[in-house]
């Protein structure tokens, strides 16, 4: 393992609740003036890429830090460092998803009050972590193209409680039969309120505006 | 909805050990001469088309039905339904995997005595499902090419778990950063027995190999 990379086994708390928790850890991160973004998605659908693709173009401006949670393996941690960006990695241990206890280990191991944009890497899956609310002040989504574009009809918690979806793999749009404007139509029927971004984190597309967005919402909240 | 599904609503039984049910349920399989298959994968991995290939290969040899299980939504079935196959839609109502009570409901629902296989299609999900024993006699995953060579490193458990791999949309390898040696060294270590297929079931490539080896596990039980 990099020696750049802290391993913390987070545990679950099944005493207290996760509500109470996560509304108290919101509000800590808002008198400190740390913006936590949670970030959901599928496996595979790019989590780390679009990190790597969406904080390079941040970290002149905002002091980031970034908390990767696996059920095993560190290797989206050190990819993450090796860009040059604080992380550290939240082994789960089986777990299918994070709750608020668990992030606000993670948040005191990275020491978040030196951070203005904390983002979560959640485990990958998109019906658990859906169902808990992680204190975050914006959950955001990844959909990427070569899922399809039915994944609301199948995954509507998740696709109700995100406020940004971020369509990544948009360059391979023209190769898998993905119907944007159904897509949009389904989602929007869920969640009006949801913006979503098109992306590519492979090749830039779209990247700037999102990351633009994303740059606004955290000064909202940092000064 | 089309008229020919019907939708039953599953719910878990928190009271029964899953270790004894799920075994029970196995017992009975064989005696009835049943085969049944558990397939699980990601979220957009390619569930439904690969079964829609494979089963279109199989299904003049083999008596076959399909349980379709979805947090909501009926559009696997559907489709499945649309093939001429006989199909039950399993609504999980949020849950995130199947255990072998629901299963069973399942099972009853579509009558599975008349069948010589039945597939499961589980809840798109690498972390839950792989968790459950569901009482098949054969689990099966599919990982997505989209999805990347590293998902083994992530997702253990499912690749500990699982009978047979079919590495989908095979076609779109250029496509995407994908190591086939490391993938295959990576489930190897997880999982020396397991067999793996290079599949594409939208082009066809490599599926009459996998519907052979299919249609030849399910003869060993049905006889």
């Amino acid at each position: 393992m990099s020696e750049k990379v802290r391993l913390i086994e987070v545990k679950e708390n099944i005493l207290d609740d996760n509500t109470v928790v996560s509304a108290g850890l919101r509000e800590e991160l808002k008198q400190k003036k740390t913006f936590l973004m949670n970030l959901m998605a599928s496996p595979g659908a790019g989590k780390t890429t679009t990190l790597l693709s969406t904080l390079g173009r941040l970290k002149e401006d905002l002091r980031i830090g970034v908390l990767e949670a696996d059920i095993d393996s560190v290797v989206d941690a050190e990819k993450i460092a090796d860009s040059g960006i604080d992380a550290v990695q939240l082994r789960t241990g089986g777990f299918c998803h994070m709750d608020a206890t668990m992030v606000k280990e993670g948040l005191d191991a990275i020491g978040y009050e030196a951070y203005d944009l904390i983002v979560l890497e959640n485990v990958g899956n998109l019906v658990c972590p859906a169902e808990f609310d992680t204190g975050s002040l914006l959950n955001a989504m990844i959909l990427s193209i070569p899922e399809g574009d039915d994944k609301p009809l199948k995954y509507p918690l998740m696709f109700s409680v995100c406020n940004v979806i971020l369509v990544n793999k948009i360059d391979t749009i023209d190769l898998f039969d993905f119907d944007m404007d159904a897509f949009r139509e389904r989602v929007l029927k869920i969640n009006p309120d949801v913006k979503i971004f098109e992306i590519s984190a492979k090749t830039g597309q779209g990247v700037d505006e999102w990351a633009a967005w994303l740059k606004a919402s955290v000064k909202e909240i940092t000064g």
